[in-house]
């Protein structure tokens, strides 16, 4: 692998799947592999999951990882072209990655969508100039509008727990007092509908993902509909795309609660978190046996150990 | 050691405080015990001392260090039970702990009374809903009420510099300008009565320590009185406990002076650290050869050490 | 090397020049050299270059590092003697420098100036404060006055990539928007005065920097004139030393162009970075193949390794 910032990047989904699952079964199999190579992580928003997996990841493959918090411990990047550098902008984006990149064999980026500007998001502009500049390969650790680490953990987790060859997944919109980016929701429709799965999404109206995501996957209206059958339960908030970065409904008959998980064929739940309790999902599912959202963030390490591992054996 | 909140965890005080010495003598016998380790250090309050002594004691041990600033790098926890998340709160405890315990092998936390609530700090809401919720051992690296690897290293430092057998113990409050907490003086008055020592605590009326930790320790109200003999003076100040978290005296005849150290057995004078200097004690007693501050910094290494071997072997 | 403040701590720069370009054409040759020994890193200022390219040259030498972002993570230091603490400042230098010493075998300080108090500045309070009260070499990451391991860094950039045995190398002033330190000009001439070089400073009035660190270097005041025949172009903005702090022009005219550069002999550009694009430097001389800002960033890994290594020769 070259990089990794969507599924684009991956040959072979199913097969990295299964790299990281043998992974979580031998995690210091491979810890020559990174030795004398370090993992430079930079983070233009919070992270808790992400940075602690990784730097797990890149621990048990013998790298060492520096971590910098652009947005406090450095300065204000300029990514626009041509521009006469008298504002608040200390350092162009094609000197920082130029630089970063002769420190760090693999460069891992963390930037969040502003929900401001749909254009701007999509454009993947702070992503796109660290690729465009960098010498090194890169890695999302999450992007204005993709979160493919996340979601290569999800395909592998409902590998790990599937009870049937094609199970049923539903992607299910729940409410959510703040407006959050689509990211999570557009990877997860990404990449799981080349997983061997019935996919199924269920919003209310005007909370249809970005096309060029989403790309013509079931969207049913009716939750308690979409809930039938269904094996497993990924809730998540998003704001919405096409009035975008708006907070349209906060209707709490959405939230995730054991009435309507009883819909379902004794489904498994699951979130990226960190989820806001009783407002995405009740107390008793994600406390109830069959809440898979403490595995998911275990396989988080497996996922980034995998995507590493790749970078590292190219 | 299943975990290391207070001397409550600790089978045997004299012991530990053995082993931290010998680790002293012999820093990196254990070089194998910690590999492919990691120990994980999440700060809700600022450290200077605590995380890079605790730091070097990890790698002392071939740990790996992770470092989470939560107040900082992270968002904001839950702890309230059944609370709809819609507010401020990004992530439940119960998530946060639950996923940390997924990266690291033992977890330290710093977090410090708010001072506001006398009966939500004493109930250690923080530092206990992580023991709840982890799955892993938690260390204190000081918490509302208790800062145990400082007294670990208070009664490590005594023991190395004692010059008698009994020595006499004096832990003296000094003004101070701002309202600081209780911990450092309810951990030491906790621990150093167990020791084999003459522990006599001295303070204006109204700095009673909190009944559960000072445990009938003696009171000598005339801080004079007090110093009579004393081989070791133990200055910290902090604020009232029956009047919650209020600064009741700034009176500086209680600062600790060469006159007040000339009424001593020559004693040593120790401090935790940071200390202000001219208020908690003048210029000339820390900088005399009697003042064993920098000893104790130096100690907090081998104090914690020892706990995390000792938690390590378990 | 005892420690590093300054070109004073380099009994032969030459020399020491040398051993950085040794070590990068062989950086993983000393990795048992700091084996089991630390580094302690504090920053009292933000750092991009410096942070990393430090951090990587521990590493290759086997070192642990800890980071502290003093200004963030800890409290304010109290650097005045004999005063009675009672304000802002928690801890007094004389402790924290102290302190850290038992818990690293190096420390490295970074440490602006603040431009409003030139006699206080010039006199190196913070940095000179750690080196009086630590018991472990210190090393400067840019303090008030100085900037060492850019300059070590740039004068072996000049070795590596020059073409006759006497290059003819200009500092050049060149506008920005914002009061800078005259840290990286100073630092520049006093050691680039000593290197195989001929050196030409370039400035409008009143920019001459101070006596005791350009010490009669030559001056042209005519920017044009100044770069003929010029093989290394050094741009760089500073304040002004003689009207203290103060940003006397913001003339454009002396941005560095493709035209100003046509005046050299064919002159490679350098700049320590970060960068403002077309204040500073235009463009089309940052992204043409003379521009050796990369690779001065790049060497900034093997002069701290140089450095480190000296100290932990010692």
């Amino acid at each position: 692998m070259k990089q990794f910032l969507s599924i684009n990047d991956v040959a072979n989904p199913q097969k990295l799947v299964g790299e990281a699952l043998k992974l979580k079964a031998n995690p210091l199999g491979y810890t020559q592999l990174g030795k004398n190579k370090t993992l430079g992580l930079l983070f233009f928003n919070a992270s808790l999951r992400t940075r602690m997996s990784t730097q797990r990841a890149a621990q048990n493959l013998g790298m060492e990882v520096m971590i910098m918090n652009m947005d406090k411990e450095g300065w204000q990047l300029e990514f626009e072209e041509k521009v006469i550098m008298n504002g608040a902008s200390q350092e162009h984006i094609k000197e920082a990655a130029a630089v970063v990149s002769q420190y760090c064999e693999i460069i891992g980026i963390r930037t969040f969508s502003t929900l401001d500007n749909r254009e701007e998001d999509y454009s993947e502009m702070i992503l796109n100039a660290f690729v465009l500049n960098a010498s090194v390969p890169i890695i999302s650790l999450e992007s204005a509008t993709l979160h493919p680490l996340q979601t290569l953990t999800d395909w592998m987790t409902i590998e790990e727990y599937k009870k049937k060859d094609k199970p049923k997944v539903v992607l299910s919109w729940a409410p959510h007092s703040k407006a959050l980016p689509q990211a999570v929701a557009n990877s997860f429709v990404q990449w799981i509908q080349k997983a061997p799965v019935e996919l199924v999404i269920t919003h209310p109206k005007d909370y249809e993902l970005a096309p060029e995501f989403s790309n013509g996957a079931t969207i049913e209206y009716d939750q308690n509909k979409a809930f039938e059958n269904a094996d497993f339960i990924y809730a998540k908030n998003w704001s919405s795309y096409t009035h975008y970065g708006k907070v349209l409904s906060q209707d709490t008959s959405w939230t995730i609660t054991e009435e309507k998980m009883s819909l379902t064929n004794n489904a498994a739940f699951m979130h990226c978190l960190p989820v806001r309790r009783n407002m995405v999902v009740s107390d008793e599912v994600l406390d109830n046996g069959n809440s898979l959202v403490i595995q998911q963030s275990e396989n988080r390490i497996y996922a980034a150990q995998a995507v590493l591992k790749s970078i590292l054996e190219r």
